[in-house]
């Protein structure tokens, strides 16, 4: 099994690799694998799927309602009614979620939001606020009539200072754009994601997005320097400053990160931005067992330390599923029980391949890691990321997939995969044939986060599988102060399940905060909590 | 002016200048300079100085409470009543401010705070949070007869993860205690400070300190993952989550970080420590100009990228001032307008010293750097660190400073301090001998995050001199965007300048969220806003 050096990738999946990245990259609507765009011409209406019954205080949209947005936007076109196109904005890209707003504004200024949330908060209309709609949860699409405010025509970037590395821009702003116009300058963004051509930065601030770079530049409560939002009642909460230090009061932009619409809505951010890493390695690698790569991760952090800037874990039969979706062998000449991808980012080629081959000769000759490959150019690189970008994809393949994104501490991460998968065998529900409603148990992610990514792929889905995994897997989570959303946030999908995460104690303090902000509620209702 | 090369350190002041980073780093009590120590035996109370009301609705202590309190504590020598005893924690250490407490509370876990907040909610009593009491704007000190609520007592440290980097502990351990905890396990704690032998982690998170980390390592809104805290009405804030990604909810430990105890009393935290670098390098460098320490910086963020651990910057004024003080030359062969003292800390020594020798090369070969001069040990390092950590105490030997902690976008960031002396000079106050009262107005602090210190050191203090400098500087402040408060926060000393930075909408939100959560205002009053 142990081979005796690393080996350098032959880059023969390359082609396959990098059109996938390209997909991602331009778009996550172009990336969404053909197989789920068959399950249906529309989703579901939310509203039936989960039995859900609309707030009776909700006012219902009238003529005049219309005519007010009209004189409010001053232009027509920034009102969407047709009903062909307001299926984009009521409709999520998994298709899961499907709400029956008929009416979206697109406004273009600060004081246009104000204007509008001020009206409906008179009126008490509900709303949805929407960026690029690319969330994962049912966040950020009405489940019934809720007005949607797109932040779409909010796009422009403001400012950047080039000796603080501060952008300022509006929420609207498509990340991949915001990143394309700080590489322009030697920087680049603090976040990076698959959905990045879609999904909008205010998006990704209201929702605390994580990502790929999150292990090297840390989440968006440290990086967002200021926001701008408005409140339900219309206010403007002024705090887009461009300050690295600020002690002046209460940091009020934190609590709009990561509240997902419900507190106020985004409509400008500044952010601190790294400098552009001139060399960038990724190196893939085989190993025995999740205590091997826990080892490795301490090592990883230890030896490439400033430089370290991805660290993702792949298991077996994840990566068996990419390698049969791909019709392709997996990047190592043997199979293992773990794969580690790792990827470091520095100021100094030399330097950096010199710390990682130190590192990995270390990592073989204490026996952490079996065998491995780097990449030795660009294309490559993009190459081994792909084996861990498909393998959602992948896993979609088999029929369906019950996904968990959970946060655990590393020493008890992978127990979740094992104990899950023993509990549907001994149910008798996993097996290698059609008469099993289960594929496998298969568990991968940013491990240098905590962050996993459970997956129970199924060739059907099935109720009886639905009652062995929930609340199994939440009850599970609790038991180790984990948390049932490390990412993906709460939207429609995890608002029944934060008190595997919250006790009543935090839960009352956060519907506290709510009706302190929306009394009235009119702010992505139906979801979060 | 110009040297040809980058010349070594001689060390000719690491005896002085280790000595007294000793005593920074032992306690900043025993650091306080004797010219300070000799001004007053003890500081004039806070209400009289600064003619303060006290607020009519708080209750009185009676020997009932004193008897509750003895209750919930089960130990008598948790209570501090004794006149002498009491002074420590009714004055802060520069002896400025001073309050009149009658009574100490020392409770052990914080079902003790919780009884106590409750108890005191009830009776209305007012309560200081105070932590290791080393604030530079009076947060910590009572005002009035509000009694102490010291965490000193609670100082364990609950657990620490090697594979995460994750430590858990009370509010009341050390800084220092908990970095050197780390340091065993090649850990650091990701804040540095020289208050760092008395302060409390609990007190750093309260009052968002920033330091001499904060660089490289960003703020404590990003590095502190999860915490516990008690409000007013005894309420147990359970978030003492050990998880780098939680989406479940509002970020609501945010709210307490940097609100300076006016919300709740922080109990323990969470808190993501980096790998200890096991290589330091220390740069003394000498410039022509501000422009040309702004392009060294742009130039050191690019060139030392990942490795760039501190970028400080002291003009010639301040370093001259330490040079009389400490009876010593310059640590460079000449004098220059602008001193940048820079640190990297990497994980590999051969590396970071070629970073740094071959950004050294580039900034002296494109003139941005005239002369300088790079740390051969850690007694050098220490010794030009000593450079930057005496100004303050050289300055305060004038007969008295000015202070003003303050962010300002870097471009017109100095731009503060020339025109502050220019409108001093056009007043004629400022001149070289005693008849008049300014000596001179300095600049220096962490120019990597944007926070300069200006400092206008007199020879006595004067009404007419306050008059030309305030609202003069906080106008200015207000101008660029700036802050009034970079890291030392408001407290008592800058409850009345918040409007400078935070505009009247701001100001009634973060009211409202007070009002929220500790309507009767017992929680630190006079303070904060």
């Amino acid at each position: 099994m142990r081979a005796a050096s690393i080996i350098r990738v032959c880059g023969r999946q390359a082609s396959t690799a990098v059109s996938r990245r390209a997909l991602l990259r331009t778009g996550i609507r172009s990336a969404v694998p053909s197989t789920v765009r068959s399950y249906a011409s529309e989703a579901k209406l939310t509203r039936e799927t989960y039995d859900v019954q609309r707030l009776e205080h909700f006012g219902k949209l009238s003529d005049a309602d219309i005519a007010k947005f009209k004189e409010i936007l001053q232009s027509d076109s920034a009102l969407v009614q047709d009903q062909d196109d307001l299926l984009q904005f009521n409709e999520d890209w998994m298709r899961k979620y499907r709400g029956s707003s008929q009416l979206v504004l697109k406004p273009k200024t600060t004081d246009q939001v104000s204007q509008i949330l001020k009206y409906c908060n008179e009126k008490k209309l509900a709303v949805v606020p929407q960026g690029g709609n690319t969330g994962l949860v049912g966040g950020s699409v009405p489940v019934f009539d809720e007005i949607v405010i797109s932040t779409a025509s909010m796009n422009k970037i403001h400012s950047f200072d080039p000796v603080s590395g501060i952008l300022v821009a509006d929420a609207g702003v498509i990340l991949e754009t915001a990143d394309q116009y700080l590489r322009e300058q030697g920087y680049i963004f603090p976040l990076d994601l698959g959905a990045k051509g879609s999904c909008h930065i205010g998006g990704n601030v209201a929702t605390n997005a994580g990502g790929l770079r999150l292990l090297r530049y840390g989440s968006l409560h440290g990086t967002v320097l200021g926001l701008e939002a408005v409140l339900a009642d219309g206010t403007v909460v002024n705090n887009l400053t461009t300050l690295r230090k600020d002690n002046t009061g209460y940091d009020m932009k934190q609590l709009f990160i990561g509240s997902e619409g419900t507190l106020g809505i985004v409509t400008a951010i500044s952010i601190l931005c790294p400098p552009k890493p001139t060399s960038v390695n990724v190196a893939f690698l085989g190993l025995e067992s999740f205590k091997k790569v826990q080892d490795t991760f301490v090592q990883a952090r230890s030896e490439l330390s400033e430089i370290l800037s991805a660290f993702e874990c792949i298991d077996q039969g994840s990566l068996n599923q990419v390698a049969e979706h791909m019709d392709s062998p997996v990047p190592l000449d043997e199979t293992y029980p773990f794969y580690v991808l790792i990827e470091t980012s520095g100021s100094n080629k030399d330097h950096d391949e010199e710390k990682l081959n130190t590192f990995l000769e270390n990592a073989m000759e204490n026996e952490s890691v079996l065998n491995g490959t780097v990449a030795m150019d660009e294309t490559q690189a993009q190459n081994l990321w792909s084996w861990r970008e498909m393998v959602p994809e992948a896993l979609a393949k088999c029929g369906g997939v019950y996904k968990y994104d959970v946060s655990i501490p590393l020493p008890q991460l992978y127990d979740l995969v094992d104990d899950t998968k023993a509990r549907l065998q001994e149910a008798g529900v996993i097996g290698e044939t059609d008469e099993y409603p289960v594929v496998d148990v298969l568990g991968y992610g940013h491990i240098g986060d905590g962050n996993l990514h459970l997956n129970v792929a199924v060739r059907r889905y099935d109720k009886k599988v639905e009652q062995l995994l929930e609340p199994f897997v939440y009850e599970w989570i609790q038991k180790v102060n984990g948390s049932i959303s490390a990412e993906h946030g709460l939207g429609f999908a995890k608002k029944n399940f934060i008190q595997y995460s919250k006790d009543a104690g935090m839960l009352t303090l956060m519907r506290g905060l709510k009706s302190h902000y929306d009394p009235n509620g009119i702010l992505n209702p139906y979801k979060y909590m």
